[in-house]
């Protein structure tokens, strides 16, 4: 069994207090388009990430609204940002880089949220069996490319009804394995 | 036996011709640092890459001139500039993507030599001998670090007794690698 592999942009989650902050009161998401995780989307707002070094305009926002503000950057980004954005999980932001925001109605200044994501799968129940995989277990993923083939070491695997199977990965490490189109990798052992 | 693996960061090398173009009539390279590779080195001249959706101001030449000139960039740069860069190796700048250098003397419009560098591995007979490999050969390189672990196909090997031996990937392969200071790779078969 193949597993899709989606790249992530750089992008933001926010909370309800952060989005009014940016936005303005009773300021909601607006919906553009369904990702392949059920239930998260593409939004129409977007956001200036604003580092030491740099800013970035254009920065998109994902929704639903979250318990806690997320910025997902790059390494490359980090850098051009001038910040030390650590690999983590999603949620898991514990100590990890500040920033500011700036939105059309307002500014935040986030005191840690930045990371890089870890490159993870989420999988359903159904399908892990199938992949032969545990929940939190770290996998090696294969992806076969033209030019640029690799095999991902580190890949957590993240096992819920919730989820829909896709393997996750940053635009580091989707240029370093030459990905372009429509993508698969092969878990491997 | 292991293998150095260093992280070339966006870069330019230019011909004669070129550099006096942009630097004026007589100008020459000056050596800043020396690179791991015999006789190559990091100068202080600068130039803007500008590209149909960005300029990057601050790209470093490297030196010595060259026939032909080149500029490698990552595809996250490719990206942000509007280009379609090739992943070529060095020199194989045919049909490649065109660039506009921007100097403190005068412009250059590159036609072709934009490139995202193959990644490779210089070293020498002596040892190619000790690491099993021959010029040309494709190898896949092996990278531990504590949170990217893995291992890069589609690697090419070049054999020189004026080589030093060394690993040379992009920014966009170093950090999906988790690279940072001093690195390096096994080959595995």
């Amino acid at each position: 069994m193949k597993i899709l592999v989606e790249t992530s942009a750089r992008h933001i989650h926010v909370t309800q207090q952060d989005l009014e902050t940016l936005f303005g009161p009773g300021a909601e998401l607006s919906f553009k388009k369904a990702l392949s995780q059920p239930g998260q989307f593409a939004t129409n707002e977007r956001l200036t990430l604003v580092g030491p070094k740099k800013s970035m305009p254009n920065v998109s926002i994902l929704g639903p609204v979250r318990p806690a503000t997320q910025v997902e950057i790059s390494l490359t980004d980090a850098r051009s940002l001038g910040l030390v954005a650590p690999v983590r999980e999603s949620g898991d932001v514990e100590g990890s880089a500040p920033c500011k925001l700036v939105g059309p109605c307002g500014e935040v200044e986030v005191s840690q949220g930045v990371i890089a994501a870890k490159r993870h799968i989420h999988t359903t129940p159904e399908d892990a069996v199938k992949l032969g995989v545990k929940d939190k277990e770290v996998v090696s993923v294969k992806i076969d490319t033209p030019e640029r083939s690799l095999i991902f070491g580190d890949v957590v695997v993240r096992v819920s009804p919730k989820f829909a199977t896709a393997m996750h990965i940053d635009t580091d490490e989707s240029n370093a394995a030459g990905c372009s189109g429509e993508v698969y990798g092969e878990i491997v052992r």
